[in-house]
């Protein structure tokens, strides 16, 4: 039996009724053929990503997607994003996300990106390599604004609060250990010391001369959060027996791809955006369905764009991917692979954020009890054969469609 | 409010889309308008006996329906098959399945069933009532090349690995502690020393000079597996306050059943296998209605069709047993029970083996919310007013139909 295995998901892919589509969700009120012949020659359902009223972040979401359990392997998005960007990680690591920021001369934030400023290449530089107490801290400069922060050393934890306040107008705030551990507090004092530092270095750049000529905002604060540990993670490959790749364009899924050890495919044009480059992406599925027994490919444009409020915007890029997914179509069809497509979380174009309601889900392929269900959508969704499910229902559902389940009792 | 309650059990009932049959499940192709009308006059769902994707054995699954939580009392199958062939068991016994088979000089196992000899109990009696260390060894005789072993003594363990390496062209495997306990430790050592002297016995029985006369495999070997442990299991009595009977051809389910302390209803033509009496069976079921309060009714024929991967065997079956169903339909519209039918598991023809999907399950009887459903079978139930549940909730919904569930907070 084929154990290939391609797993689309859209970011925020669920929504609630707007008023402006008489009530229908974005993906309900897009026009979507392909997708909608999927659901048709599919098993359908509703997935909670994490469990009934939980709003997921898209991190924890996409480890029960891929069957960790996050109560387990969860500790802080920063891992991910340092995984994302490259950085090597080993068991025991404390990784941060970070922003360059600016701060005033009483050290008040007055903006969390500074100047939403295009590279803090040449600031992470200034604090990449520096050893505070017998801590090494390594440090990488992401997209724009955006870097990673990596402690590795003996005792460290990551129960700690984050530095960044998450807005501005409020001090950089002291990091404080959220149990009484020891190792807590020496993981506080180094981040401390370390922002401290930061702040003295990135001020005396000259880049910040020349952006204090320019009257740009000053990037002279860096903002951590997000702490994570690095824990072991059981391989995808060993717990599963599939060769995995991931197609993504945003950091996070391909820091968490990257954590569970499967290969991170470089796309021309994938952005982690709306505009990104979709039927690039799907080339890319085309290409290595021979490579690869797990296709991860991720679409980040749903979620943007309800992040924004931009319910057009939404509907629009679900009808741009449904005229992409003509390729993916096919494979279904033509019974090539098992396919699922389904999202990590609803975002809600009301609200502007995630939300606890579940995404639809369909699934293709050999031994699937194709159900009544004919259209893609979260109340056609209702009546699917898969009833309600958790995210952590799905890869077992999987590993049982290709016979591969092991018995439990006899 | 009645009690009454019939609990029919067709093995390995669910099942996937046969092409053959235009996509149908074996069910869904089979006519089948008894257990149709059943759906019409009951409640529907779809059951996953343990939980989503878990693909259990026969085993699990019947604990589970009868409600006792399989990670609670389910140690290995050998207790229930013990106890199926009427071996008296106690707590803290240890009991195996095993198979008479047949090793060359070198040890080396060249038929698992001895050719699948007609009778064990020459053998047997070689080593019933042995004493290892300051352990009693009981054995017995089941159905062919098939015995039980129950040890009986202080200080044991189920958790040994099996001597029988379930496969020819391999020695005996030396039996070891699963865990560093000297109780498992001793388990085993008296195990090895059994399998060591068993096979001496048995080599120099006359039955097996006869055997080697007639070129027949020599029954020289016992192969053991599937060792349990004798737990407390709440009497069914006990629990439910329901006197309970096992209507069952097949020796597992016979195990199970007194194991719970249903009595064991002896039925003329009940092999266990599809060519089995069900007429005789439905028979009892009516004739013992008024002696007890709980019918167990177990019918293995569409699993042994699945096992074999024949889908139109399995969809025979069902149109036999749906015949003969007709004094069952007349108890439920007479609503003289409460109706239960089901399976233990999806038996998937095209894989020739259990798998994980759910199975459809149907519930007659006094205060049921009759739901829509007009059909018994794998995806007429989606829509069913049970949804999609486990096989622990089944018992408690039926104790709470006869108004006997006690009260939770005030």
């Amino acid at each position: 039996m084929h154990n290939k295995i391609i797993f689309v998901v859209f970011d925020g892919l669920g929504d609630r009724p707007i008023a402006k589509f008489d009530g229908l969700t974005p993906l309900e009120a897009a026009k979507t053929p392909n997708l909608d012949f999927l659901a048709k020659i599919g098993i359908n359902g509703l997935s909670h990503t994490i469990k009934r009223g939980i709003r997921p972040g898209s991190d924890v979401a996409h480890l029960s997607l891929f069957g960790y359990d996050p109560k387990k392997y969860y500790t802080g998005r920063g891992i991910f994003e340092a995984a994302g960007i490259g950085m090597d990680l080993k068991k025991g690591d404390i990784a941060f996300r970070a922003n360059a920021g600016t701060i005033d001369e009483n050290g008040i934030i007055t903006d969390r990106r500074a100047g939403r400023i295009e590279s803090t290449e040449e600031f992470t530089k200034l604090i990449d390599g520096l050893k505070i107490e017998d801590v090494e801290i390594r440090v990488k400069a992401g997209t724009g604004h955006r870097m990673a922060i990596v402690l590795r050393g003996p005792g460290l934890s990551y129960k700690i609060t984050d530095p960044d306040p998450h807005k501005t107008e409020e001090k950089i705030r002291i990091s404080t250990a959220k149990d009484s551990s020891k190792e807590a507090e020496k993981t506080a004092r180094i981040i401390n010391e370390l922002v401290k530092k930061a702040n003295q270095l990135f001020t005396d750049h000259p880049l910040n001369q020349k952006r204090k000529q320019n009257n740009l905002p000053l990037a002279n604060a860096i903002l951590l959060r997000g702490a994570g540990e690095v824990v072991d993670f059981p391989n995808f490959k060993d717990k599963y027996a599939m060769k995995a790749c991931c197609i993504a364009g945003g950091g996070l899924y391909k820091g968490i791809a990257k954590m569970l050890g499967m290969d991170i495919i470089a796309v021309e044009g994938a952005t982690g955006k709306p505009d990104t480059n979709i039927n690039a992406k799907i080339q890319v599925v085309q290409s290595q369905l021979e490579h690869y027994d797990f296709l991860f490919l991720h679409l980040k444009g749903t979620d943007a764009c309800a992040e924004d409020g931009d319910f057009t915007a939404k509907k629009e890029y679900l009808e741009r991917a449904d005229r992409e997914f003509e390729p993916i179509v096919r494979i279904a069809k033509e019974n090539k692979a098992t396919l699922v497509v389904t999202g990590d979380h609803t975002t809600a174009c009301e609200l502007k954020a995630h939300s606890a309601e579940p995404v639809p889900i369909l699934i293709t392929g050999k031994g699937v009890r194709i159900d009544k269900v004919e259209k893609f959508g979260e109340r056609a969704a209702v009546c699917g054969g898969l009833g309600q499910i958790t995210g952590l229902d799905i890869m077992p559902y999987l590993v049982n469609l290709s016979g591969n389940q092991p018995l439990y009792g006899n």
